[in-house]
């Protein structure tokens, strides 16, 4: 089990959504900003890395934006929900920029932009997930 | 002159807006992060902490949200306009829910609550501006 | 397997330490950051806040020290030994003294502190893996 | 005046130390991060962005760690002695090595990269300064 799942369990107030999708949101996240992190890294590390700038600065930004979402839903005792909605809509918008940009360069054989695409590709759904469960 | 406005002169490509309008708006949402950030540590120390909760909460998600934003538009050289849109309207509603909060307490006079509150109004005008700006 | 590991699996150059003490540190750094948000977050909604004061606080510079320890970690491609184990010693620090007073916390049946202090424990304990992997 | 020098002087509690030199180094850690994360923006627009990559990397490094760094003292109410030298000392080796590898790049005619270097420089002496008030 997970210290999120654990964190969650173990809280007096939390938000009216399923619980599961929102550790699930938060894990993604912060899953998401290490990846973003670390594809980021090792682009620098190319020899191309002039045809790799846009993929490193969708990362730095999708890192950025994915960390600050995965902290605003772990506070969640309390939750504004116009806030927390324009959080993930941004976090959406990050994670489809970053994933398809990171897609690109996984089908052209860069393997460690596949798996960054895979981790946006995770957290936008997760966020849209909330998300629907925040309109409901 | 700041070092937001001579890295901004110094740079070879850029956002095209009001170099002066995009200036002020990283040093607001930089700023508007250490005040948050602040304010909470400060409401921590008073002997009325339970009825400055959602201060607090308020203050840390908005100091998230704002260094968040302030480091997307400091990388501004090949902006994505649908993700920065989305990122200040995300600062506007962290700055609107923090500011309306910390007035309330600064009308009842705590000070520090009012400087945290004019530095998340100063944040919000500077991201409106901006966001008036990219729809043009 | 997780991201991390993926990640530096498919990184053309790394630091010349053992990979999984690597993929484990970068991973307790992410998840002690969001564990002590989340910590902090429930102790505000506690009854008795004034008496956790001081673990909000250890909480909110753990997170950030945490957050910045597992970014440096994951830009590992070109590492500053000096600049890492820098790092590695706030993080310890944060870890120890958040783990410390949340272990206090825990003993006296608050169950979520105690998850707290288990993955303060646990980065730290990563943290000075590294160190020592550093030194040699 | 600042807010951050306006939110320390409307704090009850705070450490013992120069409140001009708290407020100064608060004020250079944010603004190193914010100059850090522009200069990384801006030099991946170069057209020998090759030669930047381990200017880019220190600038991504050194942005998390004043961030960071800034945060903790922002939260000054009931500082922690051996976390904050830990950190001030991790914040110093970074913008050393930053400012070192701008000031290279500067010497070559890149004026952001000196506009960088000041601010790197200005945050390692306002750190200096603080960890000689905490020793003291």
């Amino acid at each position: 089990m997970s210290y999120a799942e654990q964190m969650l369990e173990n809280h007096s107030e939390t938000m009216q959504v399923d619980s599961a999708a929102l550790v699930e949101c938060i894990r993604a996240c912060f899953d998401c900003a290490q990846a973003c992190t670390a594809c980021a890294d090792a682009c620098l590390s190319e020899e191309n890395v002039q045809e790799l700038v846009r993929c490193i600065r969708l990362d730095l930004d999708c890192a950025d934006v994915c960390e600050t979402t995965g902290r605003v839903l772990s506070r969640h005792a309390a939750p504004e929900p116009e806030l927390i909605r324009a959080v993930l809509e941004a976090c959406i918008q990050a994670c489809d920029a970053c994933g398809s940009e990171c897609e690109t360069h996984g089908r052209h054989g860069m393997e460690r932009c596949q798996v960054c695409a895979h981790a946006c590709r995770r957290c936008q759904e997760a966020c849209n997930a909330m998300l629907g469960q925040l309109a409901a």
